[in-house]
């Protein structure tokens, strides 16, 4: 094993056989579900970037729609990238400015601050992938991974709106290597990760900590369900292993459906209970 | 038992107890999830109006605000009815027009026909009402009813989108009787169902059966799990029988999240699973 600064690397990945097992998911999912084609909002970052490559070699180039969806502060650099993700994998893409209708909102809005646009953005471009993929009777094919899950660092409603997830279980770490097995551009891989909500915005600055320190903590605190002393021996601070713990806990609200009040013998997600593709 | 038609009336509730049950359940949730305030979308119809009851009821009337949001086409007795709710709970109102948002979108998508327009509808309010209540700090508070939310009649991420449903567990023949007992206005009980989205809509109409039939046969369906005999036996026929099967099992995925590919130990909602409200 590598080894992270202090922290033992726990986030091996074997790239070729999770690959492959990502590219079957999305066949399996999208035909099972009735349909041939998928979009994905492709932002010019690395994580939309890997989803349109195992979506590409799952579909075929001719069934794969990116949407490139920029807002007028959106960096000109992810654009740029976006579209040569695009074009290197051969699939159509189409360009949406969403200034529009962010605009005739926000314009109202002059108390909203960043986070509050950011959101109204995110939002925006679900309403356009779902009426696109209404229009290509496509699935939208969602780009979030496990750090972002976790901690919940992505838009309800927005972002984190799908009908199927491949890279939902993957730490940011994971996503990165899988992008050099998938050979993403490398200039995609190298660049910092932001949401491009805002100019100078990055996830990591947002955060107050690295991916990599926040996927070693992620990883023994959920995947193998460490507790405190032993984050404490792994080399975490108190502050830092409660601040994990209570974005995970305070985001747990983004991850499940709405709670429903309980009056029947049987309630929706409650005791009426099936699988997402049940009746497919 | 009174009946209706030829079907016996299943549906009898007791107003009074489910009143109780619902308003603790806003307040209790609304509370535990460490807010004050309530944001629900008005829409001049019965669902919205008995949400909005209930909610002043539970939280009191300065912690509900209720968001009316017409559309260019939107029936004007909708937004009146609307008003006469906010004024007669004495709650603050807000009205946001958004005919600018939609028009941004769909005037570039001419391609688009009623259901997507639509869509696009429901999901800018659902924008609206989310950044409405990150400004007031409050939650937005859902009235989705347990026919539209089987049947699967309404849209994903738009008014299906909210933190907690009072009335998801409730068919539409209860929502009905519950508004009697609200003492709800008469003019907003007696009016036909729609969901205002373009002109001389009707949810009978896009459904082709009524809401008293649709709710007899699901309560025998998913309350009483019977069988195909015993629903014709009640007098159903085949036809529609499978009808309602096939509308409930094609509309599972809007009741659930999207389906994550697992690749680890550890996956959200498949082996990470808690309540929505465990982190508060």
């Amino acid at each position: 094993m590598e080894t992270t600064g202090r922290h033992t690397d726990n986030h091996a990945l074997n790239t070729a056989v999770v690959r492959k097992i990502l590219v079957e998911f999305l066949r399996d999912e999208t035909q099972h579900a009735g349909f041939h084609k998928g979009i994905v909002g492709l932002s010019g970052g690395v994580d939309s970037a890997v989803t349109t490559f195992l979506a590409t070699e799952a579909l075929g180039k001719e069934n794969v729609l990116a949407l490139l969806l920029p807002y007028a502060s959106s960096s000109p650099e992810s654009l740029t990238d976006a579209r040569l993700v695009a074009s290197q994998l051969g699939i159509r893409s189409e360009t949406i400015d969403i200034s529009p209708m962010v605009d005739a909102y926000l314009g109202t809005r002059s108390d909203a601050g960043a986070v509050r646009a950011g959101n109204v953005m995110a939002r925006e471009r679900m309403i356009v992938l779902y009426d696109v993929s209404a229009r290509e009777n496509g699935l939208v094919i969602g780009t979030s991974n496990k750090t972002e899950l976790l901690l919940g660092y992505g838009t309800l409603f927005g972002d984190m709106a799908c009908a199927i997830n491949p890279l939902g279980d993957l730490y940011k770490s994971q996503v990165w290597r899988l992008a050099a097995e998938l050979r993403v551009p490398q200039q995609i891989i190298d660049k910092t990760p932001s949401a491009d909500l805002w100019k100078g915005q990055t996830d990591e600055g947002e955060f107050g900590f690295t991916y990599a320190k926040a996927d070693q903590i992620l990883y023994l605190m959920v995947d193998e369900r460490r507790d405190d002393a032993e984050l404490r021996a792994a080399g975490f601070d108190d502050a830092f292993i409660q601040r994990v713990r209570s974005l995970i806990m305070k985001s747990q609200f983004k991850r499940r459906p709405p709670v429903i009040a309980k009056v029947s013998h049987r309630t929706v997600n409650v005791d009426f209970r099936y699988a997402r593709d049940w009746g497919t």
